[in-house]
């Protein structure tokens, strides 16, 4: 490979020719050789539209002249469509506040502007100057946390929202569609009173939108950006109006309600907004662990199980047992969510561990938000169309269940009270025999009585 | 000890003679000898209220009488008044349904009805029968989810969040006093850029507002209520309009604003209003833990430590060290907060391990969510009160470090650029002089520039 | 009531005329109320025996006079009989060095001696000083964690290690006892290949047996003792000697192989014994969590679940459904468990948190490692007495079950190719007829082939 | 893109014409669209590991021609060789057993086998059967658990294990180097009696060998294979001593004491072996989040911190402070563990939640774990490499701190009583004087008396 000299404060370094990264980015490639996880490209690309929003304020309050911040918004453009990807190769397990990732983002800026410009990468002087020009009005501890809650905004709405919303309707559709089917309840896992198979699946779609209501009362929080505060939160070398303004620009070029953030100081030393929004997807993730886990339960056997409810049969189940199949989409929707309840303590550990301005626990806060986040939208996508969309009840087994169960007996406990409806059911548990027979045996109802009080499709 | 003999569908069991439960308290007694922790005293109390709006709503309904209502609104009473606290003797380990101390409940309200009315205890036929009269119209599915309900509503508004408001008032008072008391800064725990005492305390009222409102967030689904879902949901075995009509005495009762849950199934079967809620109050942990470890760091010392705060010194701090005062109330509220981020995972375990119908996880989960609520308000206030109120500036020190610091030279970016001011500050590091010293020595601007641009009370 | 003067290094204060402790003990208790959790009686009688060794030990070296040392013992094994449980009122949410209760029991012990020479509690000088005497050659900055280690080896060797090998004896005779008892396996909860009901119970056996091996591979850990750093871990104002006698002095007290802690620097500031040991106990709760869902699974319906094994019917299930029996063991067992995980957590915040020479939050810690062990040991031997020893299997259901599988298919592998048998099986629940019907109807095989090579009995 | 029809029992699908999977494998990727994360490149290389001793077993038990064997080995070794990492498209969220990575290298190994054996990938017959010859005496349901074994045990011994010791061994150099650097020790975060620079780092040692030791402990139940329980655990399918031999080869392949697994029914129904061993990697992230935390505040200032200790400065640490250096390389280490102490979680979960014969959570299990190891590996070698091999006291700062600390009070204890000490510090820290001019105003002891009985150097 051949090499480039660059330099920062700390002095001179080889950087590979061909690459627009500098000094600090290729410093911090060699200092942290940990784990395999790169920085997530969403944080890249949010960083381009604050880096954008950020020349295009400063060219307004005077302080950047205009083709200077035509060629950071430029650059940036050409990052937003993917074609600067290859130039980020920083991890997340660097230091905490993200500004080895910022600069990253500034040397690229500044080196591909220059080349696009006409420049070449060895020239000393280059048209714009990382910090002074890419990072004007800005620091490193208030454009991370900006680019934090862009992307996590951009991915609850674009990926997480819709999924958690695409599973929620067709649990929905399907609730209707099978609300007459009475089948057995089960409570602490035994046969319980009568539901139906679409009241069943109604109670999910309340679950889910239950979760998209949680998620979506941490938006406002996560709609604040610290964008302005620069090093500490005073916002430190900003131009008069500069954060509202900013603000307003990256609103506008992601289209979302973002705001400047009300009070700095709390969103450079803090990421309470990431805990709390963390904190609705893992209520989410609670919600689709019960679904996934009922509907494979429900789904079980096919002959040796529960059995009540069929779903799709995607693939061969087994290496060994022949024609065997098995309820995949669940298995991977609950471990998705078993990540994405250990991902909340990941968070929770990270957000508590702040001190005084700054919080530098930033990239693994950001890492496990997006993580989960996108887990929980394409795993609901994934379950609903290869899963949800092709469940139907198994008539025969809810049939056949429903009416050998025991539990029906509670429709008596109005009529002859919660004592004497205990007894019958004793009897027929004990003797394998039907409650209607218990019933008449212990000449507590007639054959009538017990016909027209215990019905099934009235106990629902 | 004096026993009697009662009775249930299992059969025959030795109670205590003087005290008023049955057959069912008394067998789960025996049966779940589980670590200590008894049901939480406030589910006891949800129940008497749900209980009595219960009668009330039977008696409306016509399906209780006049008289056997009044005896449980008399009885639910006495509970709530405190007068039958030693009757509730089952623990959290018990069925996950929290059955027991529903029918705990049921038998001692069945009985001490009993003996108001001039009964004894060892009659056969009592004034109510704890089933089919005190337990009419519900199932423990519906009314312990309600218990967990009205007691976690209940603590959040007496307890939690007066406790995190009268924390925030004096930190804002506090933040308002000291709004101009120019400091240092710290990220990264490093020097850095000033900010003033009264901008870092804005930063926790900050985020101790937006933990008040992700509770508050949380309180639309705890105010729904299971109540009228009895076994399974479906509402069998409840009269026309009880649902509605149960919730609306509890929201007397309480003056909350309790409605009926929309939708009963995931009301019994899942928990997640308490996951979502417990979520917020993690939240809460995690910022309550930042700023009880800001605080204890900053009044670190007395001489070798940052000492920039002066907190109260209530008592001797050591058992070998003689005149040493520790930041004690810190560390009460920030062990407290590691609890309930301990406490939340516990919640997620039991909110998605439930199956069907049921979750039978309840009683460890509102255990839990009432802990936690109890110790952020409890710790709130504590720590208000025997710390906050009493936190002072150091202002020798605060000067002290003012003067000092090396990160003063960021005044000068918009100047000279950062290369040039980051050659002056490593040039007043290596040589231990200052930053004008250096500014000078390396010609870069006169001692006249220097004093002009670096004003740290034109830096915040 | 009725009050005493008392004082400290702060000043004077009122306390209860009839209590033992004094200033710094009340002064906690006015100034930490905060939840309701008292410090764990194990702690306070763990002090007991360590402040009885640290009084042998300096009499011993001679820097404590024997009436002085006889005095403390005394008082000593009065807290280990009982007799001084109402003097120790001090919460978890203390000082995070439990500086406060260590002072508790000092005051307590160089009162209570004091009234024991005949003296009064109202008389200035005392004939033991609580620091200078009962808190000799100690700092609670090494004695809580001593006590943190004889507390939870105790724990661990008298209730959690006996509670896990009753239930896995149980286990392991059940095992044997139904060793033949073949039924249909599960996987991915779907019908799978037989096994027998031994075998599933071995399993089980097996985990319990690789935790009770995890648990006592953190006991060496745990033997090492703080006793002797005193305040930073430098051992200042101990006589020579004194930190291998003290403990030896420990061991004999409690028969436990306790020892000086190599590192006394490790002791204080850190309490990875604690999390190590958690994590063993955590992962008994996994394996539990596993055995009790497995349980109640297996025991479910009785009519529409799996139904193969009976577990003994403890107790009424419903208060409203009659006649239903829950399997209340597991859901209790469960939600211990649910518990300890959470603890987890809790522990590790706590753990992680501590800095320089002195980890504080000791308290929280221990509170919930002694939580979690008692939860374990409590919860395994009521699930063993009131569920293990009385499950049986089912007979008729699990012949039913494993006549109707599938999956028995399996077996002709190795004779026709996994391709023919999924051909097979396929077809047989495609048409809800036999495999043996499906194969033959194939041409696959004969139906005496079928017969030689399907037989489930030589397929476990 | 080319494609070409591959079949299973489902039936056809397009496969790329390049790839040497088939239709199981193509049909997970399609049906899986979940998150990013692909199976870990430890668990495919295990997987040869295990095919190639299967392989051989087989031969030798004259179920599997030579010719089969030896194909299946070349593969393996090619696997092994890395050549064929492109052939592993499938994702950690797929079905739960692994059973589609499973069948992801059967479908390589047997089409790679036949194309180097001259075959064409469209030829119907292949001289390999993915099932019948790769997958002989196997399942998915013993593969998968022994796959995360080989991985696990690998990735410990490897990586995390040499990552350790290598920090390990420079804190106990850099601890001897500084075991007479007298300085201040710190409890509660306050000033506290004298430590040494290396006894603070001797507490760091003692932590690490503690925890390599807990890690080790954890070595012998990962050991254990489940190879050879094939579909439950039975051995179905498999020849005479197949398990045992399966495993002897798996450790010659290796070089580790790997065993067959005593019970199989628990090696694929529970995988407490991965929960126990990650509740020691949880306890080393614990120790190693303490000593980044401690050493990063150590090192804080430059001039407005604690400053004791020097660190390198290895790059620039602020984008708008010039000259800014932070402690980068404890930020990542402490992220990294924040990240296993919710990867522990996240492990926790999928534990508990196995059910009968099988835990379907094996890929999330495995993924945690794997991550985990890697993370503390290569951030304790990049810590190591970046940061402690290069700390230095800071001797000036050191004195000055020690010097002026109100603590070396407590040397004084022995002589005057601890009531007599802490007026004296209490007075100096009132009067901001020394405690020599307290103690002498005081009249507790001469000039002399102080200069012989305070001394640092002798109180550590």
């Amino acid at each position: 490979m051949e090499f480039r000299k660059e330099k920062d404060s700390i002095g001179y370094i080889d950087v590979p020719a061909d690459k627009y990264w500098a000094a600090q980015t290729q410093r911090s490639s060699e200092n942290f050789r940990i784990g395999g996880h790169t920085m997530p490209k969403e944080i890249i690309r949010a960083f381009a539209i604050l880096k954008k929003a950020a020349a295009m304020t400063n060219q307004e309050a005077g302080v950047l002249p205009a083709d200077k911040a035509e060629a950071i918004a430029t650059v940036c453009d050409e990052i937003l469509a993917g074609k600067l990807d290859d130039q980020f190769p920083l991890v997340v397990w660097q230091t905490g506040s993200g500004t080895q990732s910022n600069m990253n983002v500034n040397e690229v800026v500044a080196n591909r502007a220059h080349v696009l410009k006409g420049g070449k990468l060895t020239d000393e002087k280059k048209f714009l100057h990382p910090n002074d020009d890419v990072n004007k009005s800005q620091s490193s501890n208030d454009t991370f946390p900006t680019a934090m809650h862009i992307a996590a905004y951009q991915m609850l709405v674009e990926t997480t929202i819709p999924g958690i919303e695409a599973l929620r309707d067709t649990l929905d559709a399907k609730s209707k569609e099978f609300m007459d089917v009475v089948k057995i309840g089960r409570t602490h896992f035994m046969d319980a009173t009568p539901v139906t198979v679409g009241q069943e699946l109604s109670g999910y779609v309340a679950q889910l939108n239950h979760g998209l209501r949680a998620i979506k009362n941490t938006l406002p929080h996560l709609a604040e950006l610290a964008l302005g505060g620069t090093a500490v939160g005073t916002g430190l070398n900003t131009p008069e109006g500069y954060a509202e303004n900013v603000a307003k620009h990256i609103a506008d070029l992601t289209g979302l309600p973002f705001v400047t953030a009300p009070n700095k100081f709390e969103s450079l030393a803090a990421h309470d907004a990431i805990v709390e929004s963390h904190g609705a997807l893992k209520t989410v993730a609670v919600s689709l662990m019960k679904i996934g886990n009922d509907i494979r339960m429900l789904a079980s056997g096919p002959r040796c199980g529960i059995g009540e409810l069929i779903i799709p049969a995607n693939e061969p189940g087994s290496s060994i047992m022949p024609g065997k199949v098995n309820p995949t989409q669940s298995e991977a929707l609950t471990m998705a969510m078993a990540q994405v309840v250990g991902n909340d303590v990941a968070i929770n550990v990270g957000g508590m561990t702040g001190q005084f301005e700054l919080n530098v626990f930033k990239p693994v806060m950001i890492f496990n938000f997006l993580t989960s986040a996108r887990l929980i939208g394409d795993a609901c996508v994934s379950f609903d169309e290869n899963c949800a969309k092709g469940i139907e009840p198994n008539y025969d087994r809810i049939k056949q269940n429903l009416n050998n169960s025991l539990m029906l007996v509670t429709a008596l406990n109005t009529h002859i009270g919660y004592d004497n409806a205990a007894a019958i059911a004793k009897k027929a548990h004990a003797e394998n025999s039907t409650l209607k027979e218990a019933a008449i045996e212990l000449g507590l109802l007639t054959a009538e009585q017990f016909d027209e009080w215990v019905r099934p499709e009235n106990m629902i």
